[in-house]
């Protein structure tokens, strides 16, 4: 206890260095010098509790400050007290949701909280189905293997070799988690987004992508999918926190359209990871799909309501915990919502969620004339900058090439943390690291 | 921060309680009386954080004492102190495996103990891949992705129209997962076992198999793949933790044949949940596999070196920090091996693991003759018992018919708390329950 408790001081200490715009972000080492910096190899010996605590400091302190205001480079970001609680709660608690037998509370939280976000995305009373999953590319895996088998349900005990050659369709801007699942599941990534002659049986349309944030027309794709009766799925893992906000939700009208939706509390919510939720209007499809019962779990003879025995609707066996740190989070903030708006610099795109997305050009660039010659030294600029900015661990953003467009960065802000100051000193330090390029 | 130090003294005063055999292992009520019995619903006001204190106790209160010494129920169980400070310290540091740049120490720290374990399923200098996944049902899954994919690279962009039908052989006695990840990867759950005609790829022998703890014959079973040429995993979920113990190793002879083991530190060794890892022979088939070279994450112009971001390996995005877990443990504990082997009631199989299967015959049953009568009755008796366990809350045993075998307790050893004593206390109380049976 008395261990734990040091334990606990260190954490606290953590939590207000990672809060102060004085510490850096990172404390950048190459794989190989981290590797000796420390003895991190596995001994045979066991070590002290004291050598424990040792451990515990030096992983720490080369760890990234996800919390810090100037952590802008993924989309989870910051640091909840609340959702951190919950956290260190659920691991003390340390059960599995297969079934309500081991973990009671959390399979009833679950129930309530899918519930509450079936509501919110406009579901007849909030009816419907849902789980939550390791992680957005596995609540987007299960859509797609939800909307073979209500198409072709005898795909599960027959494979593919059953159906028609299927096609997915999905945006060129989508998460490549949608190909991931296309591929596992064995429909093959080339049969994602068009090809003749394939029987199409999955849309999914992204609310927020990856790197842009942008919106796709979902009453526009769900008039479409209606016509051909083919599944519609939202990827929200990224946007459908919006729904949340009241100003901004109508980016997701038509969301009540969908078969399925994608939602993530651990981006835009600042839920500690993992938190994704998978949605599914369809009451009962889930179990039907990948049900095995397991005799050793689901036993039928059991002397409660079994419909709360939710481990057979995973794919999984054992499933963590995840549904406390939002549920806790939920009560302790109630609807609150992330209103914030910027604009900055070169943008590549139009800003509609908060990611923004810009270039720098160095003033020793600004005056090239040949678009290709430019464009092929402005490529560079954002990795040496980035490696730069690691060096420094001032700060951290994250950038990427898209389509014809050259490597360009991507701002993202999802930390209660960030203010408008951390955002000029970002642009501040893009201009001290790059100005000479 | 005096928030969560309240918290914390929640949690302590909890685990305390729970390593007290005074206290019941849980104070079981049914779902819809549960729900009643405090406000779990989410409102649209935000609370205090005093309510929000009174929240955690009230999830506490009900929650399953997975510590406790006298919880037999499932495979994962019991709580360790550094395990529990590792779990702490990864919520605190709340970030994503996939890249390098977000989680530099926890990276390496997979990479130091992937090779560890490689080295003990004794493939030369520890060579090979490997990841840790969110159970040892996806891990399973894996396995089956990659035995497909390493037979016909196709199928990842052409999906199984472009493959022969295929066959996956498991025992009887094998995890359902098996079926779960045949299912979802479009192969269908016929082809597992063997189906005439069918092409096989993927054989998975258990090592502690979920209800007996019974181990594959592993030497034979690979001598077999390796004269057909088929993919040989080794699903050590449960037992593969032996490999640790200078005592039971040998059960697993045979391992580095393997050309994929599961392996779960979150059972046999007492890790929280969640952490299972995959361990893979050839190194470059899960990159080639599951990679999508998503460019805002997995950047080619970075600066330091790209092996280190796995992210691209795994079919998850986001991933959380399994590994801090695992790794603070074995430094504080080094290979320590659980060495327990016990014996009693009317065994329905020879315990080659910790698992226990009995049934409980009450005196009333002892003299009916007649087998299927019998049996019929014998059926009952455990579901009955395990209901008035769970409302004394005492103890906790799971229970199981498996095969033509009716229902029988399967008591498992995997809570280092748990001493002789409370496996007589467990006897006791199924006799106390179930002697009027
Ligand atoms: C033999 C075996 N394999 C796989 C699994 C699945 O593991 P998990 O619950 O971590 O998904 C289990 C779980 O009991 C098991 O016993
Ligand atoms: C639009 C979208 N979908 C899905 C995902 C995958 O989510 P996760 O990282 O939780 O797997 C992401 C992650 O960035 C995303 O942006």
């Amino acid at each position: 206890m008395s261990f734990l408790q040091e334990v606990v001081d260190i954490l606290l200490a953590y939590i207000v260095e990672s809060f102060d715009r004085e510490t850096k972000v990172i404390d950048f080492h190459y794989p190989n010098e981290l590797m000796q910096r420390n003895n991190w190899e596995l001994q045979d010996e066991p070590e002290s509790l004291d050598d424990i605590l040792v451990s515990c400091r030096a992983t720490l302190k080369y760890a990234i400050k996800t919390a810090h205001p100037r952590y802008f480079n993924q989309l989870s970001t910051g640091l909840d007290m609340v959702g951190l609680a919950a956290d260190w709660l659920t691991s003390t608690a340390n059960t599995n949701m297969f079934t309500y037998e081991v973990a009671p509370v959390f399979v009833l939280l679950e129930y309530v909280t899918l519930k509450k976000m079936r509501e919110i995305i406009g579901w007849q009373d909030g009816s419907g189905d849902g789980i939550f999953s390791p992680g957005g590319a596995i609540s987007n895996m299960y859509a797609m293997l939800l909307a073979r088998f209500k198409m072709f349900p005898e795909v599960k005990e027959k494979g593919m070799s059953s159906v028609p050659r299927l096609a997915a369709f999905t945006s060129e801007h989508s998460h490549f988690s949608i190909k991931k699942g296309a591929a596992a599941l064995g429909i093959g990534t080339e049969s994602v987004i068009c090809v003749k002659g394939f029987v199409p049986f999955f849309v999914s349309a992204t609310a927020g992508t990856t790197v842009y944030g942008a919106f796709d027309p979902l009453i526009a794709v769900s008039d479409i999918c209606k016509k051909y009766n083919v599944w519609f799925h939202v990827d929200g893992a990224w946007g459908g926190s919006l729904l949340m906000s009241r100003r901004h939700r109508w980016k997701l009208d038509g969301v009540d359209r969908a078969n399925s939706v994608t939602w993530n509390p651990h981006k835009m919510m600042s839920v500690p990871l993992q938190c994704s939720a998978l949605l599914v209007r369809e009451e009962g499809l889930m179990q039907n799909c990948n049900q095995m019962h397991a005799c050793y779990l689901f036993q039928q003879d059991k002397h409660y309501d079994l419909s709360y025995d939710t481990g057979d609707k995973a794919l999984q066996c054992g499933r963590h915990v995840d549904i406390f740190k939002l549920w806790l989070m939920w009560r302790a903030k109630a609807p609150a919502s992330v209103d914030i708006d910027c604009v900055c610099l070169c943008l590549c795109s139009q800003p509609q969620h908060t990611n923004v997305c810009f270039w720098y050009l160095p003033p020793g660039m600004r005056h090239i004339v040949d678009k290709e010659e430019k464009n092929k030294r402005l490529h560079k600029v954002a990795p040496v900058i980035k490696a730069r900015m690691m060096e420094y661990g001032t700060t951290m953003v994250s950038y990427q090439p898209q389509g014809d467009k050259v490597n360009f960065f991507r701002m993202v802000i999802s930390n209660p943390a960030a203010t408008f100051e951390d955002i000029d000193f970002l642009i501040e330090e893009i201009e001290r690291l790059g100005h000479d390029l």
